[in-house]
């Protein structure tokens, strides 16, 4: 299999999931604002989740792009990704119904924690099949955003304890650290180990 | 990234915008003329929505054809650009359940302006990442189309407060001139400004 | 543009029409067999309906094998017929769910003859853009069998005054005429009139 | 028609049928554990089929990868298998909304002893069609997983007579033997019968 059916594969499913997390946006009964008012968290929390799919979707790009072929352990675990960025329409949802509250942002928590970690399953994966000379190793550099963003999940988890509206400003940050271009991040970062 | 991809991708989102557009028209429970009739204004917005998103994935396949690199600015634009195209299905679901009311008729307008703009700043975006001899630049010429749309779609939102009616004949004459080819109506306007 | 990303586009639409009428089938709470059971004229309507849309795809692929160029015209045309297509799911839906009655019916067949002049309307489409010696107008022949589909249409539409029975036959007999290889048919057809 | 474009039509139709499977999963009203729990079911039964259809579209790229030409008779068993995959989404939730109960259980083996078939006339139609030195037959060998499926799927419809959780461990263990590589298996059946 060439690495291109398998992003032909995985757009198909991103591009579904990502149009698919609208329908958790009833079309409410009555037609005054009183009545889309109570939609706002859940139209927030499907921006919130557009902005994850939409970095899941550039990341596996530019992934399979230093991806060379595909053997049989990738497939499942690229597989295994999409299993957990399919949980984004529902965590979403209930997220968003129940207006940010404690256990449903949790559970939003736990699936990007695992996506996130599948995602780093499947990269390792694809490292592994291409030897010492990795294309994608060294493509990734010491990919400290693949590295805090678990980290950052799981805080956002704990702090739905204290209050949901700790973890959803970590989700937010999250994201930013993704779409904000890094270069001078990670040269600070390298100044201050160098 | 080649354009290639992001229209790939892109079309796959629109394909499934336009198509799960008519899940909001629910199937009705009793089977005579009187249980389809309340469909008739859902049935009428959703012919203007997949006419607009046709508009839109024409229109976004000829700016894909005068793209010839895709940088991470324009990848994000088009996803933004996606993002509104996404709320069609919802907006156009609660402008035809609610009959055209005003509000759901507003909100319809503001998404279609949104889009509007989403579209504008995507064309921007890819026009300036080809410097002075951009090909897009050249292509949509003096783009007066573009620059009609947000105008005629701000007064469709405005003339909501006098009668919805007028903003629903202002979203079909905005459609109808995307959809006529132009060439007479272009150089009529030239001549008028030569 | 390619007819080759035209027919990616309808590809991805069909894709998605084909599957989200299985949604019309909604998993029913009960778990026994007379929970099951109401079902069956929703799940035989689907049935039918798959093989139309599976009909559609195989002649527009066809269809599109001897497009050369895409016009603007071209363009609408196809997306007409997406439209029509698009109405499946509804009219499927619609008419299982009423087991079959007269309207249902009715609509049903108005949609499959809406897509069948829709269809028609494409090919003429591409013929006259294509000039004198149209690779398409040589590849379809005499076209009986898109011409016989609209009376067998309306026929089927008008039986649903004396019973809905008829018409379902017709429905399935139209079928068979595109799903059997008609060499034989053909032949015996052009023998007649020779 | 190449068969290229046979995959990626199969492929968006299978891309569609993972994804709208997670719709079965409707979010529920509460925010409580109490409110997410009966819905673990939904969740395994999901898992279950995610798995299934990953194998499928494995097995079906593999299978297009050895197919030359494609006739109409091998398009329409792919359709016919396509069919039958498309009632996973509606099989998976029924049998997770009554928390694995017989009936919906025998079902869901059905659905998954329909699929099987469908794919075996579908190779087989493939291999009539490439002639005594078929690429196709090499390729499969003696298809011992294929000829083992349909009848651990027949066993757990039979077993849901007794108690379906028979059943559903036939339903992993039919699932695990595909997706563990089987060289060592395989070497082994070898061995015994020689």
């Amino acid at each position: 299999m060439r690495p291109g059916r398998l992003e032909a594969f995985s757009d198909g499913v991103i591009a579904i999931i990502i149009t698919i997390m609208v329908l958790e946006m009833k079309v409410p009964h009555g037609d005054r604002a009183t009545d889309l008012m109570p939609l706002a968290p859940t139209f927030l929390s499907y921006v919130l989740s557009f902005v994850y799919v939409g970095i899941y979707w550039n990341n596996h790009h530019h992934m399979m792009h230093a991806t060379t072929t595909v053997t049989g352990a990738i497939l499942w675990a690229n597989l295994h990704l999409l299993f957990w960025l399919s949980l984004f329409p529902f965590a979403t949802g209930w997220m968003g119904e129940n207006h940010f509250s404690p256990l449903p942002t949790a559970l939003y928590g736990l699936v990007l924690l695992m996506a996130a970690i599948a995602y780093y399953m499947l990269q390792q994966t694809i490292i592994r099949s291409q030897g010492p000379d990795s294309i994608l190793k060294k493509a990734i550099g010491r990919d400290w955003k693949g590295k805090l963003s678990p980290v950052l999940y799981i805080s956002a988890i704990l702090t739905t304890l204290l209050t949901p509206w700790i973890s959803e400003a970590i989700f937010v940050a999250a994201a930013l650290i993704w779409l904000i271009p890094d270069r001078r991040i990670e040269n600070t970062l390298t100044r201050k180990e160098g």
